[in-house]
């Protein structure tokens, strides 16, 4: 039986890696992207469709495909916001969710993959937002609360921890790893006895199509949050599992930086909630960094 | 000692209501306005700002004119929203809220009276939103939260039930029954068995000043919300003692119209939160109402 899925933020890292991943298990894929997005980033076996910022035009792309559910995987990503990227946050990360839920409850879609971040939860599992950016993902929260209570959306929220894998554009910790390894070239670090949650992408793609199934299981609409935690080690620690898994060394000068601020030491727990139902972490933090680092 | 106050939103009742009140209390008192805004609604001894949408000229406003407290009672209130009102809502209530905090922080202010709503918990103490409007009300707190968390902006918010009072424009439950009494002409209604919770403006008006002062004697910043509870009747018993109060009829139909789609039947409590320190209801229902209808 085909299924259609419908996704948005398919130009970044997760995104590409589900839209694909959704492709080659034979799914049809729609994707929603921005004029500007670059056609090499999106996979092929997908159907674009132009993000206007118009609503009308959501609901008329959303009533025309169909899709059995909606992953939504755009975001506005910014540790440290400046005060002229408030506008672009909320754009982002709040209206256009209020959008989709508006629209898939208009085309009549139920099913909704959304994608939050553990920096909700600065050391509590109340809400406790590390930056501007998490507060956002948090609103997107109430937002569609409303959709649910009020008009039936079926939601899971997917709060992901850190990620990494082959082929991350994002100038992320691994790949900035990787990078150092590559140019032997030393790289100031902070002191380096945060906690990080390392997940592979291909069990973070694994987790949102398990979510679409609990979705389409689910006899009633559901409004549930899950948090994705992988393996826990100390950023000194990682470094130190790179070079061993590499063969290569990783020529790191710690506490050349300080702590960013509102730094996070120890990650929020797995959370109260139950862990995803039927996920588990597949891919090993050791095996994985092997694979992305040639060794010498 | 003359005190300097920022207000948003002196267009509408309320704020109209507190500029004048602090400025006849001997309080500086500039506003945020927009370039719309009809001059004939906004209270003398007030300095007006055209609210621009700019992040950084609001700033501005806020270095030069250096409040010791804002005020932020603008917000967009619709109880069923239309698919092309959610850019507008998620604009009003929580990019312009988002906006405040950004430049209050900048600016130096510490101290922020906001407005909330009872619609914020259907039923519930939790949050569960009865319309769109309550969940971009429970978002601006959560994006008010970092700034808080964060940035040490000290928030008080005060979530509303029914308010009413002279010179109501608002087209809410008590002007309506007014303005039947008045024409003397049938009111279709609901069956009218649902409780609703009414405070008069002045003294929300109070509890705002006294918001104020609670946020000036914190000697760290604080994250409250209260709500204001006032006094609980049906509706049918709020036509009955509106009707006894001025002596007029007031001609309505009961069960006309159904009741809305999630009418709110019982109001949530008055908080798990202690009520606001200091503030009492002061003024009665059944005296008030007397004082909006003249007696034939």
């Amino acid at each position: 039986m085909t299924r259609t899925a419908f996704l948005t933020g398919i130009t970044g890292f997760i995104g590409g890696k589900l839209a694909a991943h959704l492709a080659d298990d034979g799914w049809t894929v729609h994707a929603l992207v921005r004029k500007s997005s670059d056609a090499a980033d999106i996979p092929g076996n997908v159907t674009t469709h132009i993000h206007t910022g118009d609503l009308a035009r959501l609901t008329e792309i959303l009533a025309s495909t169909g899709p059995d559910v909606v992953f939504h995987l755009a975001s506005l990503y910014l540790a440290d916001h400046k005060a002229e990227q408030v506008d672009a946050l909320v754009a982002s990360n709040i209206l256009l969710p209020a959008h989709l839920a508006e629209a898939m409850t208009a085309a009549g879609c139920r099913d909704l993959v959304s994608t939050g971040t553990a920096w909700q939860h600065f050391g509590t599992d109340a809400y406790n937002p590390v930056n501007l950016y998490a507060a956002t993902k948090q609103a997107c929260v109430d937002i569609l609360r409303y959709y649910h209570d009020a008009r039936g959306l079926s939601v899971v929220t997917l709060e992901l921890f850190d990620t990494y894998g082959a082929g991350d554009k994002r100038r992320k910790l691994v790949q900035l790893l990787v990078d150092t390894a590559a140019s032997g070239e030393t790289l100031g670090m902070s002191p380096g006895e945060q906690i990080v949650d390392m997940t592979h992408v291909d069990d973070v793609v694994d987790a949102f199509v398990i979510a679409a199934r609990v979705l389409a299981d689910a006899a009633s609409p559901v409004m549930r949050s899950y948090r994705l935690s992988g393996e826990r080690l100390t950023v000194r620690a990682l470094v130190h599992v790179m070079a061993e898994a590499t063969g290569r060394p990783v020529p790191v000068k710690f506490g050349a930086l300080p702590y960013r601020k509102r730094e996070i030491m120890v990650p929020v727990g797995a959370g109260a909630d139950e862990t995803l139902p039927g996920w588990t972490r597949r891919r090993n933090l050791r095996d994985m960094l092997a694979t992305l680092v040639r060794p010498t």
